[in-house]
């Protein structure tokens, strides 16, 4: 183990808390660009909530809304170009990972002059990295990125269909105010896709992770058996608000960083559904939901004890030894199982995508991240080939 | 949940990186004052390294020694008259909890002109909260308190037999710099004694914290199960620098707070363990190693649900029903066997302390800390009498 780890953020959790947002954005500036996206924080009440916040502090604010669920760089170019006419000095993201990330993009956006998809990296030598940034609060609406916690995000390119992402400690926001009443209204289907999509992030760490990392391991099974026991719950009643509360904040466990330390995983699960979806406007989740399971059986076939484990202590199959790829393969069933019993896609199929473009996908993905030698980095690395036979066994 | 959460404390962790504590430091001074205790840290070599990181690196330092293993109120003075008369502007805390814990009330105390008890929590109203502090750098050798990630602070004030403590976040370490290979010195005794010191931080929140907090559970678990597979390798061999790594990574863990949110826990306990090291200047882990089964046995009766959960996850074994307290006393009978097995006393006799001046730890324990009803926090809450029956059982 040898690694570096800091997460500065503040995070504000609980029930009725959406009505400390004004005080707390007052700690951080006088007028508030509030980041929202397709209009459901209108509908369901939470930007009233936010205004009234505001305003009884005292805070001025304008509006950038209509940002995409696969978050575009003008659309952070155009929330820049607010903060700078309107003069605002702190930011409020409103909304689900889409929201949050486009605004922490913003935030550097807003100080810098040049073109804001220079931050983002995509295979290109010289990539601009920010020194400074206005303070982010996040208010998540969705348990699904855990984006309110880190300093993560993903940006698609529609000029050049790129989707590749920026991460540096800059980018942290200030506060995470974290009220799971503000779930309440998410529709199931995006419930359980926000279930699918915090539990991959960290089976990709645990499964492309180093050896020994025991305590990781422990906290990433507790993320999935939460979400796997709470999930459903709030899928069968949005209004639950234990369990809203439950799968929100093994939303922000999943990707705050603590599971990921020293494990120094890829995320190649994620790399390439990034692609697909540079390709396909379907929800991220939806993506991973296929990819993730056929991954998995690739993967299990190299790294079959790790696989083991996951099926022995999230499922509680016996295995016959660390080597028993049957019951590996069990365990990879089963999870599929689970993505299945909350309508989540696990073929290509389901969303009407074929394999034209298989190839294309997997070699715009290594124009992302590559290894050096031509790979996805993981646990195994990914060739082309390895790729392409993952994408066909989703088919 | 509602809870609050930050920790700002940046984390190098792995082997060698002591190497980088110069450069580290620079970032926050010019003149460190470096705090160690009794001297190991010398006879390791850990003080030279540490000498010539900074000298590599300009930064001057002046020296606090002889801190002790309950740290005093007048070392604290001592160390912060010598910030005063040296003109430093950072604190260097080179050694195990008692070090760091002076180190961080040094660098408040530094920058106040009156008593340095007054900022220390003991039962009087006016406690004075300290508003700025010099940045203080950890280094320990030591895996056992996590102070070297978190904002606490146990202080014994000698004159008066009180032992008590400072928690707020101004103290937050700015790096903790941990090197395990620092660490591979330690004594058997006293690296059982961490291993025993950091379980009980855990089961402290995870026995006497809220129900339906899964995630901070299998966290727990994790830090119990690492700490028992490992800390037994690295008192067998001292040299396994792995085993070292895992039982300082637990350790951190353990009190970084990540297992604590959301929990609400009082730290009984830990409240009568100090009390009683205030009478006898006894290891904190050797009193907590004989006090927490007495306490479990007492509180498994109240709350055997999560003692039943404590016994199958961690020591396999299987319960007819969440009430069976049969399978929960068990548990803990494998528990006080694995402090038994490495070398942790269970009983005060074996410290030549008789039943004398129970009643005395009971009622100064509630002088420091009381729910306004004259009872311990905790789950359950514990009376004097309650208090005095756990002490006796554990004669």
């Amino acid at each position: 183990m040898n690694f570096e780890f800091q997460n500065p953020t503040h995070i504000i959790f609980g029930a009725g808390n959406i009505a400390r947002l004004g005080e707390v954005v007052s700690e951080y500036g006088k007028k508030a660009l509030v980041v929202t996206g397709g209009g459901s924080v209108k509908r369901s009440g939470a930007f009233d909530k936010v205004v009234e916040s505001l305003k009884a502090a005292g805070i001025e604010f304008a509006e950038c809304s209509g940002v995409e669920p696969n978050p575009r760089i003008t659309s952070v170019a155009r929330g820049a170009e607010i903060v700078r006419a309107e003069g605002c000095d702190v930011i409020v993201a409103l909304g689900g990972g889409s929201v949050m990330d486009a605004s922490k993009v913003i935030s550097a956006a807003a100080l810098y002059d040049g073109d804001p998809w220079d931050m983002i990296l995509h295979g290109q030598e010289n990539v601009y990295v920010p020194t400074e940034a206005l303070p982010v609060i996040t208010v998540p609406t969705l348990a699904a990125t855990g984006s309110e916690t880190n300093c993560g995000a993903v940006i698609t390119n529609e000029e050049t269909t790129v989707k590749s992402f920026i991460q540096i400690p800059l980018l942290y926001p200030k506060v995470a105010v974290m009220d799971p009443e503000l779930t309440v209204s998410v529709p199931k289907d995006q419930t359980a896709y926000g279930v699918c999509d915090l539990i991959t992030h960290v089976t990709e760490s645990y499964l492309n992770g180093v050896d020994n990392t025991p305590i990781q391991d422990r906290l990433v099974e507790g993320v999935i058996l939460t979400a796997m026991e709470w999930g459903p719950k709030a899928i069968a009643d949005g209004s639950d608000v234990e369990a809203r509360a439950q799968i929100q904040w093994a939303a922000a466990v999943a990707l705050i960083g603590w599971a990921q330390i020293g494990t120094n995983a890829g995320y190649p699960v994620h790399m390439m559904e990034h692609t697909v979806s540079a390709y396909h406007d379907i929800t991220h989740a939806a993506g991973l939901s296929i990819i993730n399971p056929a991954w998995m059986r690739f993967a299990a076939k190299s790294n079959t004890a790790k696989f083991v484990q996951f099926a022995e202590r999230i499922f509680g199959l016996k295995a016959k030894g660390a080597d028993d790829l049957d019951c590996a393969l069990e365990g990879i069933d089963r999870f599929e199982e689970f993505l299945r019993s909350i309508d989540c896609p696990t073929r290509f199929s389901e969303l009407g995508i074929n394999d034209e473009l298989f190839e294309t996908y997997a070699k715009d993905t290594l124009k992302i991240v590559n290894d050096g030698n031509g790979n996805l980095p993981g646990r195994p690395v990914l060739s082309v080939d390895d790729m392409v036979a993952i994408f066909k066994a989703a088919l």
